[in-house]
């Protein structure tokens, strides 16, 4: 038997719990569990034109018994009640309550071997805020699950991907102020060295690595910054020693456009580092988030998730679109 | 007789010039005066197959008793000798100091009525420095330089547009540090004035902008940083006030594809204003920089120029593409 993937419901007044009941309805989904309430799944399975057959199951090996087309959902122990009767698009404590739950859950039955991947539905990240969880996103919340009793988190990166580029970040959910703070050598460093190592995984046995600056036009020789010179281009540098393929500080307006693959026009890098979070996302979504993955580098399993968010303003109206999801379901399945 | 367009050079060590007489060269530039140095202008045409005759000529209404096929140039009084002579795609400040005075000239050309509009071929800004020039860029220099005497220089703002975007950008060319800095509220509200100001001349009469915000997810309701809330979100606040239609702050990594424009992908807004130069010209640049039209919107005449800089590493080698350059053009010929 092929180990399930498992998907997290995401915020349960968000867009996650359609798309994943959406994804089944699509066929794309026949060996994923859901982890997560089965009033909400089955509130969101009523938004279809089909509805789909929730099933409550209790661990992923009772996925063969089920008939198909049905949604096999697993419940961690816990949740709070009535999230099948939250108000959507709305902020709520408990629906963050319930999300971290669930990602939790979902660690814990890949960590036990019953699981082969995790693909994660959105989150809101005022919800876990709202519910005390300490963490400001996935991301951070999976890294602190992955670590190992009394060991420290294992380093991980955020990578945003889609057809034609694949970006990692050296920072992410923080301000713009503090992630200036969090670009240090050790940080690109690291950035680069996960990325490298990663890339086997997708078949690219030494990655052409792209390392964007963090000013404008990489500090144009120490003009418009430093960082480049004091920070990023000694650990590109460092990186070299190391047998990885890393190149840069380029430009960040430019290197983005440099790295695309797309027909026609071949990219010159199979990965861009990115110093900021907007600077890597904004090309990654500039065509649609629909076809964006998000992976996370550097954890013991592998952990993938749409690049959209929880889409409060259409949550609820049966007209969220799955795809992005589809291929985050897809990638995990390809990686594991 | 319809007033010319003038181009400066750019900076002689760069693929400037030679996208100028390219443009020529295409029959995309009849109406064009270039200021420049003869010299320089006659090594670039040297570098096309067929090349094209470089005469220097003491005004723009000399233009017309030309000889089809050639390349006017006016030359600024004070241009350092041999810059013909000068190594392709090294930073000098003879090449710093003439792009200055070239850009002087067709200020002081376009002011005294003789050209309807200024293109200008890229500087490179270490060049501008060496020669101790105190300007970082294009934009400053002729903010200033439109100045009227004694009085404070016209509020400018720098928009890059394309086939699919138009942004505006709040802040530009400086350190990321330094333009957190700058994204001030009375900042934001005169881009906005700006920026719906300028949109007349393009045939929108009541302009949709977007605002971007300038951390993750425009903020995150205060988790990521607090701009959007204590500057950002009060300028649109006040710009609405005055009849603009201003939206935002919106997250800048999904702001760009939501205003993007294109066959089958109707853009929600006509104006994206971006708060820092990367957010703003990763998107307008993703597609290829060969469509991109810098475009100075403020000052009392028009100006625009190619969004590519000088290209050093591929300057004197026949080979620099005069795309961009020749949208600047046509650009600059509709706005006049």
């Amino acid at each position: 038997m092929t180990p399930a993937l498992v998907i997290t419901m995401g915020d349960a007044a968000g867009i996650g719990p359609e798309c994943v009941v959406r994804a089944f309805a699509q066929g794309r989904a026949p060996d994923c569990v859901v982890i997560g309430d089965v009033g909400v799944m089955r509130r969101a399975s009523a938004l279809l034109a089909q509805p789909m057959v929730v099933a409550r199951i209790d661990a992923p090996q009772d996925l063969d018994a089920l008939p198909p087309r049905c949604v096999p959902v697993i419940e961690p122990p816990g949740l709070p009640p009535g999230l099948d009767r939250l108000a959507w698009g709305r902020v709520d404590a408990r629906a963050g309550r319930a999300a971290a739950l669930c990602i939790e859950q979902a660690v814990r039955t890949v960590q036990a071997g019953a699981a082969s991947a995790v693909v994660t539905a959105p989150i809101h990240k005022e919800a876990l805020a709202a519910a005390g969880i300490g963490f400001p996103g996935h991301t951070e919340m999976l890294q602190a699950l992955a670590a190992a009793p009394g060991a420290a988190p294992p380093p991980v990166r955020m990578m945003l991907a889609n057809d034609e580029l694949r970006v990692v970040l050296v920072t992410i959910h923080q301000s713009l102020r503090r992630a200036i703070e969090g670009v240090t050598f050790d940080a690109v460093l690291q950035t680069l060295r996960i990325a490298h190592g990663a890339a086997a995984a997708w078949g690219i046995e030494r990655p052409r690595i792209a390392v964007a600056g963090l000013n404008p036009h990489a500090g144009e020789g120490g003009l418009f910054g430093d960082e480049e010179r004091s920070i990023i281009g000694p650990a590109v540098a460092a990186a070299c020693t190391e047998g990885i393929d890393a190149r840069g500080p380029f430009a960040p307006d430019t290197v983005f456009m440099r790295a695309r693959n797309a027909p026609g026009h071949a990219g010159e890098f199979d990965i861009v580092i990115a110093m900021t979070h907007d600077h890597g996302l904004i090309p990654v979504k500039y065509l649609g988030v629909e076809r964006g993955v998000n992976v996370t580098l550097g954890l013991p399993f592998v952990r993938t998730s749409p690049d959209h968010g929880t889409a409060f303003d259409i949550a609820g109206r049966g007209v969220a679109d799955a795809s992005s999801l589809v291929a985050a379901i897809e990638t995990a399945r390809r990686a594991r």
